[in-house]
Order: structure tokens, then C-alpha cells, then sequence
């Protein structure tokens, strides 16, 4: 089976990179508007054969397409990938806007195709370690999830830090809470162009859970780092230590009685704090080898369409909230 | 000179304390009404007296008297704390709401009184550094405050965890930045009783200036750090590094060019991170000296009933904020 | 029952503070050569009293005296403490050479005295904790005992850093391993005056475990960091870190096969790392209460003479072996 | 210009990525003995070709040769290739005995070819800086130099922990002090099998400076860091930390007056901290365009053969003090 990779910036090179080194992949066929770049990475992994054109690459039998482009091309060049009947695995988020995201899954929908998008850090050992121990109830009733991912760039020059950085948070707290969130509200401050480079999002679940996003790109160190509060277990994920990234609290609050404002009787518990063992296999291998899986009849990917149909309508609500003042928008699903 | 102390729980014995290293106070007057707690702190301190009743400490000759109860006594008591003739220090935030502050306030400069509130960071040497760098230009156009201060408890029973943890953050922030903010905007969860527990609080500030803050009774590790960024300097101020709390990094962005959106050049600068030494002197020392200062005619101190105010405006700010679904609150000042 | 506190330097007012805090404690006659600090103390701290002597102290009716002088005194004044009769409570080391500490343990023998030493860490929660977890066998077969303390000061005047410092980690190696050192290596370097401010302790224990220590008044950071290796399990102890001092990790490693030098499989194994809960009781009320236990007749201390000579002659060997070049010097015990 | 590597281990592919993007270089030339790893390494890298045994790539027309095997064959190969006529980069370190290194120094001197040793962390960013400003008198009058590199394996099989992480350590404490020890000693200990996985080194230095290195397989956590205390600056150097690995710290001691023993006054001084911006080159491309240059006639490499013998003297002499007890061995030297 041969792959194709539309674009070779920053991330591109990883998915060359990780689909060459798939037993089942026999090519990757790669193009990227710069012939510099093309020939560095085509000479750089194995497998790999460079194409003149996007059209070359949409005529070849490749059966799958990646496409890794800035955001604005996912939905043209994607529609293009889907049309030609291949699979598509776009780069997150998986477009511009909710519309353009619902064309997306609607043509691979109607051609049977699959639609994934790479929310890569689902598949991290971190992020499916919490979801298991989340979906058994392992923390106990979830608080809030708080999010900070800050550093110093890299600026896009065609989204704000909300669709640059939030897709991945965004994804995170929808896939470790099951459900996404019912209202949104995020305010952003642009410095320097009229972009916002500084950004919070508050995101309302049921049931009384309180989401947030510190997103920046002005800031002098980087910080990532999820604080998840529930009653009987709190999870501190920090992704830029070596090791020990997640860390689990077994502490907790819980009201002991209550006879009045003044005599509500609130108990603390602190007890071991344990750094379980982390899978270490590269996020992105896992997330060529699920395309792959599904591309081969195993049910739908981890991250389908929908799931970044999802993602894309809590972005689209942070701008409009960003834009309105920081108004909470409901979040009408279908 | 005496000084008489009203409320001895968590914070008031370390008031006693730094009084009494006076040379200049005599007397401590303490009360408290838990009459074993009264016992315990004056056994412990000297120059120490226990007084029987507030009434009695009201009566007596202290010249000044520091009000370090609950916070919904902050108003009724200083304001026979000033009605009796003797200058009042209040412990943060001065009172539960913004007319209670005004009346403090009005009731001190009708009797040319001092009313100082003790915003204890603002006396830092950390704080004291940024300021001094700030009011300098020191980091260039400054862009965000950013602060975090989450941890697990400790639980107050008569206020939310806005009037519990933001009065440090927003009087710090308005200190650092020399002035208020223009509105503000806030969302916060209660889960264990109808306070909230989780806030989090956006301050606007004129020229494009964002403040945020993140405050948390619900949190499994202690967090006490502000991110500032500006167009030439980047500070981190981490309260709980037990040295270098905070570090200045030589980092910047800035617009090169622009051509269009696509051609924007944006150009970061990366240099070196430097780690003042830091003045060490125990910040409420510096405050009872302030206090003192102020009452033998040396001039209004830093925190002033009219700073103090402040600060309560942004929290009730906040608070109608919340109330309404996070909506913008504007601050409409005299 | 009173107690007398000689020496009220850096440490001394910490053990009158705890003496005072006990309830069979009714007094604590307090003496300081230095009539001014004597004041400040007694003036400081209830139930206390200053004696005009250290002979006034040692008439008084105190049952118990804790000597809290420089190192040079503790032999002369506790055996004066022991021929009044009274028990004592020495601080780290016991004394000056083993033939003082010898004289002081068969002195409180013959008299029927307790002798303990204020071997302070050996009372924490984090010690505790981890004698009980290698005493069970926890970490499987001890192979290195690894400890590293080092800061900027505090200079001693009449000792060097070995003197000052590894008395601490000495103790808690030995009470860990539950036995001493069979033989000891040391090497060390002055740089101010003749005494060494740098050195590095080897103890060699039986079963091929070695012990090891940096001790240091001249590094820019404090670090306080024992690393524990075994064959199941392994130790980090950080008390520098506000909670989470101890961590455990489940790594091991183990010879699978030997088949010729360089057919030897070594097998790597890493699980979970986890930090218990901790007691944080303060150490050195612990020890005030063990040496009132004792005092009535409670069994020996934990820390009682012959674990302070202990310490001792592995002192004393560590500065022969630092004075011959860093020769191994064997520990002769009786 | 051809460049041939043998030996494709851990890191032999970093060497043949480094040299594959030298514009001067052609052509890799890669020989392992393992014919699965070749085949990976050449599929993964540009500019590489596989030969069928270690002769013909001898025979090839490859001007310089590195040397990447396990550490007993680099005298025998590296023998080889000098006798070939070819310049020669071995991995660290350069041989195995002092005796081997003396053959290679010798051989390479009579045929005028390069000699150089892979000390990597001498090219990288930090030690660089520490050089420069040490070399400047920067921290003052040097007082020692401590490294500590420990962590859970990665066991060799012909060498115990001294010559494999040890020779890091001593290239670079002996580059920063521009000068070699005087005398070494060193203990370890075997607990897996005859080999000493834990090992301690003191290496003395004229003027009363000590080095010391504590190297550890068996370690839970992953420790690179260096103090260095100077009169007048200090250096922390951590190469854990993914930015600031360097931090100066403006702290020194000094003695103020000599009055007897008891009146010796010592002065802290206590300032900023800085951690300087570095060069954040990868270390490795720095070592094979130090290679070409010194090839090109250049002049000698910054580690030639000599600077790898002395690190081999020292090893050497590490070696025979661990298997007499710990006993100081001279350094004489030519």
C-alpha cells in the first residue's frame, strides 16, 4: 500500500517518517510547494518518492492521503483527497470552520472513506493512561479540568493561538470526559497583529464540570500542564517532564456535614501520590498505524471525523465568544 | 505606643508577633473570642496582654488596632475601631462588598484616621523587585499578568474562593501595572456547597493589557505563580521556590514586517535569564512598620483603605460577573 | 518536671520551644553565655526561666538538661550534667572524639542515666517511613546508600564540614542498614582555613554495600538528596521538596544469564514510582517526647550514647582517613 | 570526501546523520557487524552505502574513519585504520589501557594523520560557556569541581561504570580547568557481577582543587549535574534541564579576619543568579566539522589523541586505586 503526504513543514516529516516505518506501507509519496524541502526529506527517509505536483500525488494509487498543510488548505485539499477516493488523514484541526468541517465528514461519509484527524496526543501513554483510569471511575466525580500550554512561538501566520494550540486541549478534556462541553466562553488579546496571541477558554460540561485553557504564545517558559480535579483522586499531567508525567493524588474534599453556613464541616484527605509506568510508544506511530487499521476495515479510528467535527465547533464558539466580549455560546448539537 | 489585635486564627498570631519585635509598641492587646486560643497566643509572645472583651480593647489606650477576623467583620468592627478614635489595619480583602469599603473609607478620612489593609505581597521583596523593573519599563510594553494560586483548602466558610485567594493576585496585578482594570469578567464552580471553589477571573486593562487569574481550593499541589510577559522582558514570579521566586528572561517578540497576512515576520529573541537577589525581610514586618509609620504622621502607607477598595470593586466585579454567566462587567469609577 | 536548655545559638531555642510545648515539661531554665540572647529566648517562649549559671543550672532542680553548645563543650558539660545526676540530651555529634563519647556513654551507664543524642532526622516521617519500608525487606538487597548535603555555609568555628554535616546522614545510613560501616575512607579539601568545607565520606558495609556522602558549606545550592538502590526497589529522599520528599520506584535490576563476560543479559525493570503520605509531625517534638519517655523510664531512646559513639568513631575514622590521603581505615568495634 | 563509520550501535547513527549533512562530505561509507542494523541505518540516511566487511571499507577511499564499537576494539581497528593511511575520530573513550592509547597517539603522530576523540560534551553549548568564563578567572579562585552522573543502566559488557560515563565527566572537568590531576583515587563496587556498577572518583588537582565523580548504573532517576564553586562565582550546570543547563550563581566566601579559631571571620556574599543564553548547536555536528577542519589541515582537533590518553591515564589510574582499597595514585606524567 502506498501513502501520500501533502505538505513538509514542521510536523509532515514525522508522518514520513512514520509511515515509512510500517511493514504494510511499501512508499510514501511526498509533496510540499517548497522543492528544497521536497528533496531534503525525500532524501532524508527511506521509501519515499517525491511528486511533482499535488495533482501527481491525487492521481497515484496511493490509498491513503495525509494531509499536513497550514489549516486554510485542510478542507480544499481534503475535499480533493476524498473526491479521488482515498482516505484522508488531516492534521489537527481538521479545518477552518464548523461548515467546512461538516463537508469533510459528509463526503467521507458518502464515499465510505475513512476521515481521521491527527489529535495526536490521544494516542500518548499519558492521555490513554487518565482516560482508562477516568472511564472507571478512577478519580471519582470530576471537578474540572485545567489546562496551561504556553511558550515562547511558534506563531501561525494564518490562525490564532486559540486553532493553533486549543485543538490539542480541546481534545484531550472531550475525550477523558466522554462527552463535550455544553456552552463556551474564551477571551483573547492580540499584541501584535490582530490575531489573538493570548488566550482563555472556559468550557461548561454537565454536571457541573468546569473546563479551562491557557493558551500563549507569548510566554518566556513552556508550561504544559493539566490540573484534573475529582472527589477521591486529583492527576497532575505535566508533558514536558521526562518522565513521571502523570502523577495521581489520592486526595480529596468532600463535606462532612452541613448545619448552616458557618458550621459546614468540609474534610480534607491526603494520601499517596503515585507516577504509574507509561506506555513510550511514539504517539505517532500509533496514529499511522490506527489510519492504517481503519483504512483496512477495522472500524473507525480513535479520532473520526466527528470527533474533529467536535473539536472544530468549540473552537468556532471560542472566536465567537472571543469576539462578542467573552459571552458564554451554548453549544447547539445536533 | 500600644497596638491592639482583634482575632488571633491563622494569620493574627504572626500580626502579634511582628508588633511586638517593635520597638516602638509596648503593649500588644490581644483578643479573641475563643478564650483558650486568647491564652495560647499571649503565653507564647511577649509584651503580650489579654484583654476580656473587644469592648475592652476598644477602650483602651492603644493607638492602633488590627482587625484580623472573619471577613464579614471586617466592616463592623473597624468601624468601631475608627469611631473610637484609633487607626485601623484590616486584614485582606478590607471588607464584603464595595459599600462597606466606601464607608471604611469615608469614616477614616472623616477622622483623619489611617486605614491601611494588609495586602501582604505587595510588601515582598519579590513583589518590590518586579515593581521597581516595571515602573521603569523595564520588560517594555507589558502585554498579560498571568496567575495561578491553587491548592488543596484551606476552605473559608463565609466567602467564596475569589474573596478568599484573589484579593493577593488583584492587588498585586493593579500594583505591578499602576492602575485598575477597566472591566472585568469571571467564571467559578462551586461543588461542594453553593460557594464557588474553582474562579477564574479575566481583568481588562486599558492598552490591550489582559490579567488572569486561576484560583482553586480544590487543587491536589500548591501553584503560586504569575507569568508576566512584555515586549522586551518576560517575568516568572514562583512564590513557592524556596530562592530565585523570580527570574527575568531576556525574551521578546516583535513584528518585523508586515505584508499581508502570510508575510507578517515575526521575530523572537532569545537571551539570557537572570535571578535577582531578593530582599528577604519577612513582607509583615514591612507592613506593621508601614502601619506605624503612617499612624506617627509619615504619610498615607503603600495599601491605603482607597487601594484596599480597589481591589474589593474587582471582586464584586467578579463575583456579578459569575452571576451572570461570566458576563464583562465594566468598572465605573468616580 | 523542669528541664534545662545549655546553648541557645541556632538550634538551642528550637528544643526549648518543643520542651515547652510538652505538658510534663513545667519549667525550662534556660543559659546562654550570652546574657542578651538569653534574654530574647526566655522573653520568647513560655514556661521558661534564666538561670544566671550554667552552675545555677546545674543546682536547679531540673531532671533533665539538653547541651546545645559547639561541639567542643559537649563532652565537658554533659559530663558535668551526669555527675549532678541528670539526664542528657546532647546534640548531634555526641562529641568531639570517641574517647570523650565513650566517657559520657559509660558515665550515664554507671549512673544509671539517660543518654541520648539529638540525632534529629532519624524522628522524621521521612526516615521512619523508609526504615520501615527496607527493614521489611521492601527494596530487596541493598546496594548503595547515596547521600548528597551541600549549601552555601553555615561555617562552624572549631569544626570541619564533616563534623558539622555527615553526623546527619551518617545516622540515618547506619539506621536504615540497621549497622555500621566495617571500614571508612575520606577524603577533603579547605580552601579558607585549615578545616576541610568540601569532603566526601565512603562507608563500606558488609555484603558489598556501599554508603557514600558529599557534604559541602561551599556549593550555591542546597541540595539535602539521598539516593537508596536495591535490587527491587529504589529511593529517592528529597528534603529539600515541601511534600513528596520520599519517592519509591519500582526499577530494578538483575542478571538473567551468565553465559561468558559478554553474554551477561541484564534485565532492566521499571514500574510505578510512589510518594507515601508522610507523618509531618515536627521531628524534634519527637525527640523531646522519646527523651521524656526515656527520662521516665520508657526503655532507651532511639537515639541513645551508643548510637551517638557510633556516629562518632565513624567520624573520627573519616578524619584519619582524610589526614593519610584517603586510606581505608577498618572500624575495630569491641 | 568520503567518510567511513564502523560500528552502528547507539551511537553510530548519530555520527553518520552528522557527517551525511557536511556539504564537504560525499559519501558514507557504514560497516556493523549485525547485517540487519546496517541495513536499517544506510535505508534511513542520505548520502550512505553499506560495504560488506570492515576490509573493504578500509580498502575504500574514505579519507577519515570513525570508530563507534564497544571499547575493546578501538585500539585494534582503530590500529587498522591508521596504518591505512586514514585519519581517525574514535568514540570515548579512546582505547582501552593507557598502553593502547600511547600506540595510537604514536602511530598517528609518525603518519601525520588526525587523531581525535569523540568527546562530545566538550563541543556542546554549556561547556563552552562554563570554559570561556572560567578561563576568564570568571568564578574566581577555583575550589572544586563535583559531577554526579547516574542512572538505571545502559550496562556495557566490557567495561565497568568508571570507563563508560566516567570519561565524560573527566574530559570535561579537565578542560574547564585547563590542566590534568596530580593524583587520583577512586572505590567502587560490583553488585551484579565482577564489574563495578557504582563508583566514586577523586581526582586532586594542583592548587588544592578537588575533583569528584559519582557514576551509577543502577540509579532511579537520571542525574547530569556539575557544581563548581569558585571564590568568587559558583556554577550550577544541569543537562537535564531542557533550557538554562547552566546557572552562574554571584555567591562567594571569604574570610574577613583571622583571630584564633574561635574568631575567624567568614563572609557570605549572596547575589544574582544568571543563566546565560547558549549556543544550542548540536554538539555532535560541531565534533565531525571539527574533524574536517582538523583533516583539512586545519590544525589539531580540540580532543586530539592526547587529550584522549590523558582521560585514559586517568581512568587507568581510577582503576588500580579501586582494586587496592581506595589508594591514592600519582599521576606521573612525562
Amino acid at each position: 500500500m502506498n501513502i501520500g503526504i501533502v505538505g513538509l513543514g514542521y510536523w509532515g516529516p514525522n508522518l514520513v517518517r512514520n509511515f515509512a516505518a510500517l511493514d504494510a506501507v511499501e512508499g510514501v509519496l511526498c509533496w510540499d510547494q517548497d522543492p528544497a524541502r521536497l528533496a531534503t526529506v525525500v532524501r532524508q527517509y527511506p521509501k519515499t518518492r517525491a511528486v511533482g505536483s499535488l495533482e501527481e500525488l491525487l492521481r497515484s494509487d496511493c490509498a491513503g492521503v495525509a494531509v499536513v498543510t497550514p489549516i486554510s488548505f485542510h478542507h480544499p485539499i481534503g475535499m480533493e483527497v476524498l473526491r479521488r477516493g482515498k482516505h484522508l488523514l488531516v492534521e489537527k484541526p481538521i479545518a477552518a470552520s464548523v461548515r467546512e468541517a461538516e463537508e469533510l465528514v459528509a463526503e467521507a461519509a458518502r464515499r465510505s472513506l475513512v476521515l481521521m484527524v491527527d489529535h495526536t496526543f490521544l494516542y500518548t501513554g499519558a492521555v490513554r493512561h487518565m482516560r482508562e483510569v477516568m472511564e472507571q471511575g478512577g478519580i471519582g466525580e470530576v471537578y474540572y479540568v485545567d489546562s496551561v500550554r504556553v511558550n515562547l512561538g511558534l506563531f501561525q501566520h494564518d490562525v490564532n493561538v486559540v486553532w493553533d494550540l486549543a485543538p490539542h486541549d480541546v481534545s484531550i478534556m472531550t475525550h477523558l470526559l466522554g462527552r463535550g462541553p455544553v456552552a463556551v466562553s474564551a477571551v483573547g488579546v492580540g499584541h501584535l497583529n490582530t490575531m489573538e496571541d493570548v488566550a482563555y477558554l472556559t468550557l461548561h460540561f454537565e454536571g457541573n464540570v468546569i473546563g479551562h485553557l491557557h493558551v500563549n504564545w507569548l510566554a518566556p517558559v513552556k508550561v504544559r500542564r493539566m490540573l484534573i480535579g475529582g472527589s477521591q483522586k486529583m492527576i497532575v499531567y505535566d508533558d514536558t517532564e521526562p518522565s513521571e508525567k502523570v502523577k495521581v493524588y489520592d486526595r480529596g474534599v468532600s463535606i462532612v456535614s452541613r448545619e448552616g453556613i458557618y458550621r459546614t464541616l468540609v474534610e480534607y484527605r491526603t494520601g499517596d501520590m503515585s507516577a504509574p509506568k507509561l506506555d513510550t510508544t511514539e504517539a505517532l506511530a500509533l496514529v499511522t498505524r490506527d489510519f492504517l487499521r481503519a483504512m483496512q476495515g477495522g472500524g473507525p479510528p480513535l479520532c473520526d471525523g466527528t470527533a474533529g467535527l467536535d473539536v472544530v465547533r468549540v473552537l468556532e464558539a471560542a472566536d465567537r465568544s472571543m469576539r462578542s466580549g467573552g459571552a458564554l455560546v451554548r453549544m447547539d448539537r445536533p
